[in-house]
This record gives structure tokens, sequence and C-alpha cells, in this order.
């Protein structure tokens, strides 16, 4: 029996090359093509990806006057007008089967470079439209994970910690966004206290995640389940009167 | 009795000059006025402030081979070498007795934009150091809270809603660094549902935000406990250990 290959995108997000997040996004990304994947890699600090989402998004503007989000995102959907790189990246997302996500915890949220990525990828009509999230989402039939880094010992993430616990702090995009969209999303993985790990602990880290990786990989995946035209599925300006 | 006189920062964040947060921007910024404060806005999308932490908040690098973002803020705050951008946001957020954060959530967090003003702005040994937390740190003695508008009606933010709590949602900023670094926080002021709110609607919120934040300009605050040399408090690379 031959392992299904999987065509998998990392995203990470870290300024500095030689950091534990790069050290960790390599070893998914070695074991995962040793064992025959396809793996995609959005560096986006290397990829000097922008990170404000507003009227540069698009390359084609259908009010002028005002702007607003979810109206010139449908628009794009359309008009293929999203700017190159939000097009790039959505192209990446929509051919994969497993996505993670790497990037350190800053002041309890991930770096606005990868905020930025939200924003501006998971938009309207390509990531969600009204009415069909969770189990009826436009993702659904894939994988993610969040790989995730701290400085804080595990202590500041519990009830009473100053940032309680980090399941709160990645329910955002652990269920906000990815969940919503429909991606079956893995629990995260944690590396706490990075900056103090000794080389013992930062290989023990790399080589489970490198496994757990290798597990997500095997999990069946379908596609072919995002619908040829999301926007068909809601009436126009439907979006404005459900949510 | 005369009202004692307020710093006021108000830190908005939306692309759109016509959106209503920065209706709110201008209801809290006019009534604060007329009471005879001084007001000091950080448009951040006006302003077009950067939003990625990196190299590029300093204008000398002490370790030009590998990037540590406490070192080189460190190093920052001894030098007086933060970007002109990142030094302007500190001297605001330093004279302020009272900071305003205006801004719509985004899958659930800060738009990047904003993310990106606190990861870059809040630095080590300006907004805090080891040791000086909660009620010993920096900003003690002074108020500040979060305004912000929803897409999601408020079903959407309960325990079982697809976002959770937005106490929780709000957690990082609130807690995790404004009150981190010493704030006194205000509970937010939250707009659900805002872009299907009635004109009706709008005004009431947009008068009673005016008056919430007339009073929270009244609180008693004391800029004068800021240390002269933060850094001074902690020894070199004390950071780095007791973390």
């Amino acid at each position: 029996m031959t392992i299904q290959n999987r065509n998998i995108l990392i995203v990470t997000a870290h300024p500095e090359q030689s950091s534990f997040n790069h050290a960790l996004t390599e070893s998914a990304a070695t074991a995962l093509r040793a064992a025959g994947h396809d793996v995609v890699l959005s560096d986006l600090y290397a990829d000097n990806f922008g990170a404000t989402s507003g009227p540069g998004d698009f390359t084609v503007r259908p009010d002028a006057d005002r702007f607003h989000h979810q109206t010139e995102q449908t628009n794009a959907v359309r008009n293929k007008s999203f700017a190159p790189d939000i097009a790039r990246e959505q192209a990446k997302l929509a051919a994969a089967d497993l996505v993670i996500f790497q990037f350190p915890l800053w002041w309890g949220g991930p770096p606005a470079i990868l905020k930025g990525w939200l924003d501006r990828v998971l938009a309207y009509g390509f990531a969600y439209v009204d009415g069909y999230r969770f189990d009826t989402g436009l993702f659904r039939g894939r994988h993610a994970v969040l790989s995730v880094t701290t400085g804080g010992t595990p202590a500041r993430f519990n009830e009473e910690g100053v940032y309680g616990p980090i399941e709160q702090l990645l329910r955002p995009i652990q269920r906000g966004a990815l969940e919503y969209m429909g991606f079956e999303v893995a629990p995260p993985f944690v590396c706490y206290g990075a900056p103090r790990m000794s080389d013992e602990d930062r290989q023990t880290h790399l080589s489970l995640w490198a496994k757990q990786v290798l597990e997500l990989a095997k999990l069946p995946t379908d596609r072919s389940l995002y619908p040829a035209d999301p926007l068909s599925l809601v009436e126009d300006g439907a979006w404005a009167k459900s949510r």
C-alpha cells in the first residue's frame, strides 16, 4: 500500500530565518517531502507579504467612493480582480489538502503579517459565503493545524495566567476562521518558553512535530467538495441580510 | 470646580473614513475636545502605518546577523533608534492619560494594522520590563478602553457561538497587553451587528460612547509613575532568564 500523495501548504511568519519557528517549518517540510508529499511554502516575511487589508487588496474597485470589504471581495471573486499577492495565496489554499500555520505568539495572537494574511486572503466568496459554515463550509474535507511558539511558560497560559488558556487565544483562528471555513483542525502543537528551550528539547520538539504532520498527511481528504461557484450558493446581497 | 484637562490618545483602525468606526472616533474626539481635553489621533490607515514588525522597526541594528526582537528593542530604547513611526507613536502613548482603541473585529481580532501597532510600538524597555506588570506595570496610573464593532450579532459571541465570549476575544489586548503594562482598562464598548444597525441605533450608540469617554476622562491619573529609565529596573539580559 502506498501513501497517498497530498498537497500541503505551510504558512509561516517569523522575521528571522534562523529562528525556532523556521526550524519547525523546515522540519515539517523535510519530513513531508521525504514521504512523497508536495509541500508549498508561504514564508510571509521572506515574501514581504503585505499585512494591511484595504483598497489595495483589489485591482479594480466597483465603488471608489466608499470602501466596503465584502462588496469589493464579492466583485473581486466574480472578476478575478484580487491583488496578485492575494490571488497567489488563494490559489495555494485552493490546491491544499492540509494547511499548516507556523507562528510565534505575539501579544497573545499571530504576528500582524499573519493576521493580515487572514484578513486579506480569506475573502468573502472565496473562503466563505453565508449559510455555509463548519460542516457545510467551503473547505470541508480538508485539514489544518496551528503550530505555535510562546515566550511565556505554560503557567502564563492557565485560567489565572496573564494570557489565559492557549485554546482561548487560538480560538479565533482555529474555530472562528478555519473550522468556520469547513476545515477539520487538529489540536494545536505548542512549544512553550521557546526562547529558553535547551538544544536537546528543541530537537525533541522538531522530531515530534515532524511525526505529527506525517500523521496528519495520512488523513483522508476531498478537495472536490469545494463548489464550482461559491457565490452562486447565495443570492446577491444575501450576506448583508443573513449575518 | 473645573474639569481636569487630560491628554487623550485615540488609536483608530478602519480603511473607510465614512465608516461607523470613524464616526465613533469622531464622536469621542468631539465630545472630549468640547470638554477641554487634549485629543491626539493615531488614524492608522490615514497614516499608512506599517504593520509588520521586523528589522525595519530600528534605524540601527546591534546584531545584523540574527534578528531578535527584545535585544533590538532594548538597544533601541537605549540609543533612541526606533524607526520614526514607532518613536512617534511611543511619544503619543507616553504623553497620554487615557488611551482609546477603536476598531472593527476581523476574524475575531483587531485588523492587522492595529495588531502591528501593538507588535511594534509596545516594545520591551518602553512598554514593559520584566518583573513589572499589572499593578507594578510601567503605565500604572493611566486608563485605557477598547471600542469595538462586530459584523456578527451578539449570538455569535456567547459560549456556543462561532467566536465565543467577546471578553475572551479581547483578553489578549485588554489584559495581556494593556493591563499587563499597568493600564486600568474599562469594560469594552461593543457595537454588535454594526453593518445592519439602523441610523437611529447608530446615533444612540454614538451619543452613548461620547458620554462614556467623558466619564473615563474624569478618572484620576498619574503619568509621573512612569520611571525615568525603565531598563535600569532590570539587569542586562534579565528578561531572558526570568520570563
